[in-house]
């Protein structure tokens, strides 16, 4: 059996498109619905899922000119994703389950004995996914006028980083006795207290929970600039990008992996998964038509905020009348000049324009059959561009059923992807090592 | 049906004896087994329990002379409770979940956050353990020497737990429309930024996430001292507290039932549970002989260490000979002589004396069968000692299973006990009202 993918589900609210709330097959208030959240990831699970992900923010991030135009928009409720991922835990037995945690507004030792936790509630099944946070939002409920500086904030991260590492080291393997006989529960040789002092964290230690399951939890990150690949390759089992087509795709994964022999470490020993939004259907057109329906729902008020973040404040105009020209007095400041031309040219309203702008939050998105997706999936990953993905799918439950029932079978005919789970943790799932016990050496100057 | 008593159960790793993870009954690695921890709900659940709770803190929280001494002891590694109750809440459908949240080492976005989560997650069943960090072993864990002073954690416990409230009602119960044909998802009116800005915490709002089910999880506390009483009165909708006699529970049950008025409060709004540790036995002296069997378990590191804490250091001493004279020049300094002098007086070895001094870990504790547990229990009840008890089970599962499969069917014989649950949510079960909405007011400064 060839090399096969790695497929993540990477789930918020009620779907990865702007407009799931509105959909008709979209339960209302299924965010809070923690029911659908089981019945979503039993269903992954039966289909062999590697992981469920959830990307997270500890505030509204939403930026909206006014209360009104934010009360259109559906992102604003939602499970806590660790709490949320310990209750999937107790009714799965093999989807592994990440979920993002901050380094800006957390502390390590709260971090690393919540995933500690989580790891063994799950029986080895998570994962932690490293971010610094960036929003306005998030500062303001942390006691902050603004966010960190970017420098500022990744040093941090790195600190946070290697506390977390060194308090799961805490202790061995094999540290936990448990002698009923003798009465002693613990070798304390096998004890470590790390007595970290850094330039952001003092940090004594030991954790107050044995070494998780898989040695570390399995960690992700995002970070796709020069900086953030080089984090990742020091640090990440897994990174999540967006690239927007096979060419873009292609080079990141060259990038990231050629970076991993400076740490000691194998291309195999970091798998970059790549985002992408799947629209299916039973044919193309069918798809197409899914997709327009859901576009159909984006809210004019929804469609106006992503122009204004993009190519300028149209609001002031008709939203079914022609893109407007510009070029002139108008009041409009800081116009994408391009991306307007292109529009005008094209005769399109700007309910078109917005809609255009509004595929796949950033990410790239396949619209298709069956066959047309896992074309394109078969070509990325046999192409050098990823070894998996994590897919977005448009609204819940229905677009993630669709992909289970119509996508994952055509992956596994082709022999592409895996009809059962290899193991019973997640690093096991994902054909990753499990890291060894270090003490004393912090991670950022060991190799590995 | 005449007034009944609430019954929790409040949990720690094996159980609550000093020496339950080596009695043989108690299952290796139980306290890190999420296998163990469902059964266990589930069986209090089938019984009706209203409530299982978990103290908690950031940190091996054990003062030990050295790590070989440290190495005895049982309470070192442990579930983070808010990921442990998420888990449980997945599979019970009724039983309430209590945890601990320090306000001196979190953050108040991120607890309003969690418990509001978790009580989505549980349709309305979890409750937040207010409490402040007095260990230096968390203090060193989180950027500190040592712990903050009496009153500054209190000011800032005050501060958090108001800041916690105000985010909960970031939202009406109402504001989120979800009106898909409108597309509007939230009434603007009835979302609230609370803009907090206070001597620890600046916090902006709204939560990112509704209004919990319950209005307000459950609040519970723990203070006993007189400002302590005062902070619950105001606050708490459950106390917990350590009563050694029956005449103690009676003046601190009216003296915080008393202070309830002075907040515009009913006597009614707040619960007062004692902790008790029950070891029940088919006959009074089965009981006994269980408990003794427990003790007899208690290592001679874990008994020097419970003396130290009391009356002084006799490690120089043999465990079983007579307690030593130290009225003379002794090496052994600040001993507390009456104890001491009891014990030479009745012929005490050091074993004897060290065992007798670990019962019930500063809680009262009721040995015997169910007849004589239960005369106990209702003369605290109907004598206006309590509402109800926090029970504490020597080991697991065993010590919890036979107080569920003993004491529970004799409380309900004589009617003291609810045989199902009143309602789906914690308040419904506890007969809590449901807070109503508030917006503007911090509660410290408003009535209820």
């Amino acid at each position: 059996m060839g090399r096969q993918m790695k497929l993540g589900l990477s789930m918020v609210q009620n779907g990865t498109h702007l407009a799931a709330w509105r959909h008709p097959g979209s339960p209302l208030g299924g965010a809070l619905d923690f029911k659908l959240w089981k019945r979503m990831a039993q269903a992954a699970e039966a289909a062999k899922i590697h992981f469920m992900f959830w990307a997270d923010g500890a505030a509204v991030r939403i930026n909206a000119k006014s209360d009104d135009d934010l009360s259109y928009n559906g992102r604003i409720e939602q499970f806590e994703p660790t709490t949320l991922m310990a209750a999937i835990s107790a009714v799965t037995e093999r989807i592994g389950l990440i979920a993002t945690a901050s380094t800006t507004y957390n502390e390590p030792y709260t971090v690393a004995r919540k995933f500690a936790s989580l790891d063994y509630l799950s029986e080895g099944r998570v994962g932690w996914n490293v971010v610094t946070s960036w929003s306005e939002q998030e500062a303001v409920n942390f006691n902050r006028d603004k966010h960190l500086d970017h420098s500022v904030r990744y040093r941090r991260a790195e600190e946070f980083f290697d506390v977390v590492l060194g308090l799961w080291d805490s202790w061995e393997d094999d540290a936990f006795l448990r002698d009923r006989e003798g009465g002693r529960y613990f070798d304390p040789a096998k004890m470590h207290v790390l007595a970290h002092k850094g330039e952001h964290f003092s940090v004594r230690g030991p954790l107050n929970i044995a070494r998780p399951v898989q040695g570390y939890p399995v960690i992700a990150q995002a970070g796709s600039s020069e900086p953030g690949q080089d984090l990742a390759a020091r640090t990440a089992d897994l990174v999540y990008t967006a690239q927007q087509n096979l060419a873009e795709a292609q080079a990141f994964y060259a990038s990231v992996k050629g970076r991993l022999a400076a740490y000691g470490r194998s291309p195999d020993d970091m798998l970059v998964m790549p985002g992408a939004m799947i629209v299916v259907g039973e044919t193309d057109e069918a798809a197409r038509d899914k997709l327009a329906e859901l576009e159909a729902l984006i809210h004019p008020k929804i469609g106006m905020g992503i122009l204004e973040r993009t190519v300028g404040d149209l609001s002031a105009y008709p939203v079914d009348g022609p893109v407007p020209d510009l070029t002139g007095d108008g009041p409009v400041k800081s116009i994408s000049g391009k991306t307007l031309r292109l529009a005008r040219e094209q005769g399109l309203t700007i309910r078109q324009l917005y809609t255009r702008l509004s595929g796949g939050s950033g990410h790239y998105q396949i619209v298709g059959s069956a066959k047309t997706i896992v074309d394109e999936m078969e070509a990325w990953f046999l192409g050098g561009g990823c070894d998996g993905f994590n897919m977005m799918l448009p609204y819940y439950p229905d677009g993630l059923e669709d992909v289970l029932r119509l996508v994952v079978p055509e992956l596994q005919r082709r022999g592409l992807f895996r009809t059962e789970y290899e193991g019973r943790t997640l690093r096991e799932n994902l054909g990753l090592r499990r890291p060894a016990h270090h003490t004393g050496v912090p991670r950022s100057t060991r190799a590995g």
